[in-house]
C-alpha cells in the first residue's frame, strides 16, 4: 500500500505516538480535572504537559490558551461562533473548507453576514480583496493557512497585520500546515489558530485544538456548556481559558498522542518536515506535468504536500478507484471544499488529490507515477 | 489501588476494548467516509459496525440513528439545542447535570425558557410536577435516567409516555445507566438517548453518542457545520442522519472501543452488570449506615452503583484526599451537578461519592469500609 491521503489523516504515524497512547492508558486511568485521586491527577498532569507542548510548538508562552477540541471542525466552529459579534460581518477566503463556509452560512440565522475575499494571484491582490470587502461592522477574518486541495498558501502574516490594523479578529485554519511549517502565533497576529491532532501532529483521530492569543475568555461565547470540573454552581461556563470552552470529558488518549506528535515535530523540525513533503510532491508534479492525459491544477501553487490533478478522460472517482486497485490511496471529489474547487476551476465532480507525508519515499512517488501513467494511457 | 470513581470514567475496562483499539489502529488507518481507498473503507466499515452494535444494545433497528459525538456533553447539547424550538419552553429535572442545566440556561439568550420539575419521593409525584410545570409552548422534557451523585432513578418510561401525550420531545441522559441496565429506546419513548462511551460502555475517553428515534433529520438544527464526506456543495449539513450531526473527522479509535464495550455489555447482560454493581454498593451502604461519624445521603435511593456520603467532621475534599492516601479513589465535591446536590441537600461543599463498577470486588468494598471507618474515628 502506498498511502497518499495525508491531507485526510496522516499515516503512518511516528512510533512514539503509540508509546504515548499506551502510557496514557496505563497511567492516566482517571478523568482529568474530575477528582483529586491519583489516576485523575495523573490524567490532569498528562493533559497539562500536552497543553505545554502544543503552546511551545506555536511559540505561545501561555499553555492555558490551548483549548482542546475533538477535531478541527469543532475548533473552527467554536472559535468563529465564539468570537462572532451580533449584527456583524465576517470575511472568509475563497478557499475555505466547509467547516468554515458552512459555519458562517449558519451564522446568517443570527443576523451575521459574510463575504468572500479572493485569493490566488499574489499576496498583494489577496490583501486588496480583503480591503475591498471589509465593512464597518466586520468583526472577523478567517484564513486557511494552506488549502486542503492544492496547498495554496495564504499570506497569513500580512493578513494578520491587516486585521490588527482594522481591529478585527483573525482566525487561522492551520489544518494543513500545523506540523509542516514553523508557525509563530505572535508573528502572524492570529487571535485563534485551529488545527486537528490527527494530520500533521500525528495523533489518533479524535483530537484537535484552538490556540488563542490575547483573547479575553469572557468575550468568547460558548457553543457547548457542561461540567468543567470547577465552579460547578455558576450558571455559565468559567470565565477563564481553557475551562470555558472545554465542557465535558476530554479525549485524553487522542490528546496524549497529539502531544507525542508535537514533540516529534519539534525534534525533527516543522520546516524540515514540510520541505521533505514538498520535495516528494514536486517530484510527482514534475512527472505528472509531462504525462499525456493528465491535467494538473494550479501547478504554480502546488508547493506544499498536495498535488491536485485529473485524468483527462476518466472521472476523478473512477481514477482514484483504479489507483486503489494498485494499492495507491488518494482521495477524489471535492474534499469538503467546494469553494476552493470553484476558485481553481476543477470540473464539476472535483479532482484527484494526492497528499504526501513525511514518511513517504521517493520510491513510492515513482510507483505512484508509474500507475498514474498506466491508467492515463488507458491500460487498466 | 481501589478505584471507586466509575461514575467519572470506568476502570478497569474489559480486555477486549484494548484488542479493539489495536485492531482499529492496525486496520483502519484511513479517515472514515473520506475517500474510497482501502484504509478509508476499512474505517467506514468499522464505523458502521459500531453503529450497528450500539443501536442493537438499545433495541433500535436503525443504526443510522446513532450519531457519534465526542462525549456525553456534546451529545446532550446537540440533542437539546438541535430539537429546541424558538420561543419555546423546556422542562428539566431537579437532578440534571450541568451539561443539561447550563445548556438550557444558555438557550435563554435565544428566548427559550426553562423550568425545573421536582423528583424524589415517588414516580407519581415526579409526574405531577411535570404536569404542573408544563406550558402550552413546552417543546421538550429532559430527564436524567439515573443521577450521577446518588443513583436516583427517574421513571423514564412513564415520563416518555407523558411526553408522547403532550407531543413534546423527550431527551434522556443515560450517562449513568447505559451499560448497567437494559434500555429499550422504544419502551421509554425517548426521542434522543445520550450517553458517553467511556463510562458504562468501557470505551476510552473521547467518544459518546445520541441515539435518535423517529426524529426527522431536517427538524434538527445543527450546532456544528463542516465536512461530512457527502453533498459537499450544499450550503447546509446533509438532511439525513447520522451525517447531519457528524461534522468533521470522527474519533474512530474511541468509537471502536465503545463498540467493543457495547459487545461486552451484551455478552454479560446489562441488567446483570447493574445488579453486581448495585450489590457492591448496597454492601458498602449497609456498613456505612452503621458507622459512627458518617452521613449517607438519600439512603433509600442509593440503589444503583453510587453511594454518596460525608464524614461528619471532615470536609468532603479532605475526606476524599485521606482515602486517596490509602489508595482509594473516590470523588468529592459537587460532581458538576449543583442542582442534584441542592435537591438532596448535601452541605455547601458537596459530598464524597463512591461509584462502584462491575470489576470491583466484595474484598475491595471491605477495604473501602475499613478505611472510611478509620478516618471517621479520627485515626489519620
Amino acid at each position: 500500500m502506498i498511502y497518499l491521503d495525508n491531507a485526510a489523516t496522516s499515516f503512518p504515524k511516528p512510533a512514539s505516538i503509540y508509546g504515548a497512547l499506551n502510557k496514557c492508558l496505563n497511567e492516566c486511568q482517571g478523568n482529568p480535572g474530575r477528582g483529586g485521586h491519583l489516576p485523575s491527577r495523573m490524567a490532569s498532569k498528562a493533559l497539562y504537559e500536552a497543553r505545554l507542548s502544543l503552546s511551545e510548538l506555536f511559540h505561545s508562552s501561555t499553555p492555558e490558551n490551548v483549548v482542546f477540541t475533538h477535531n478541527a471542525t469543532e475548533a473552527l466552529n467554536t472559535a468563529i461562533k465564539g468570537l462572532a459579534k451580533k449584527n456583524s460581518h465576517i470575511l472568509i477566503s475563497d478557499i475555505e473548507h466547509n467547516s468554515v463556509r458552512r459555519a458562517v452560512i449558519k451564522l446568517q440565522e443570527e443576523k451575521i453576514e459574510y463575504s468572500i475575499y479572493k485569493t490566488g494571484e499574489n499576496a498583494s491582490k489577496t490583501l486588496d480583496s480583503v480591503r475591498q470587502n471589509i465593512r464597518p461592522n466586520t468583526c472577523m477574518l478567517v484564513a486557511c493557512h494552506k488549502s486542503n486541495i492544492c496547498s495554496r498558501e495564504l499570506p497569513i502574516a500580512a493578513l494578520g497585520r491587516l486585521c490588527k490594523k482594522y481591529g478585527i479578529y483573525f482566525v487561522v485554519d492551520a489544518s494543513q500546515s500545523a506540523g509542516s511549517c514553523d508557525i509563530d502565533i505572535n508573528k502572524i497576529y492570529a487571535d485563534a489558530l485551529c488545527a486537528p491532532g490527527h494530520k500533521g501532529l500525528y495523533g489518533i483521530m479524535g483530537g484537535g485544538f484552538i490556540l488563542f492569543n490575547n483573547v479575553e475568555a469572557e468575550k468568547i461565547s460558548t457553543v457547548f456548556e457542561g461540567g468543567s470540573g470547577v465552579n460547578s454552581k455558576d450558571d455559565e461556563m468559567p470565565n477563564v481559558l481553557p475551562e470555558r470552552l472545554e465542557a465535558g470529558t476530554l479525549p485524553l488518549p487522542a490528546i496524549c498522542t497529539m502531544r507525542a506528535g508535537a514533540d516529534f515535530v519539534k525534534k525533527v523540525g516543522a520546516d524540515r518536515i514540510g520541505e521533505k513533503e514538498r520535495a516528494l510532491m514536486m517530484r510527482a508534479k514534475d512527472m505528472l506535468l509531462h504525462t499525456k492525459g493528465i491535467e494538473v491544477y494550479c501547478p504554480d501553487e502546488n508547493d506544499g504536500c498536495i498535488l491536485l490533478f485529473n485524468f483527462k478522460n476518466i472521472d476523478c472517482e473512477d481514477g482514484a478507484a483504479l489507483l486503489d486497485k494498485s494499492g495507491i490511496c488518494v482521495r477524489a471529489g471535492l474534499h469538503c471544499s467546494p469553494l476552493a474547487h470553484n476558485s481553481i476551476q476543477t470540473p464539476m465532480g472535483g479532482a484527484v488529490r494526492a497528499s504526501f507525508g513525511y514518511f513517504n519515499s521517493p520510491r513510492e512517488v515513482e510507483l505512484f507515477y508509474k500507475e498514474v501513467k498506466r491508467i492515463a494511457c488507458g491500460v487498466y
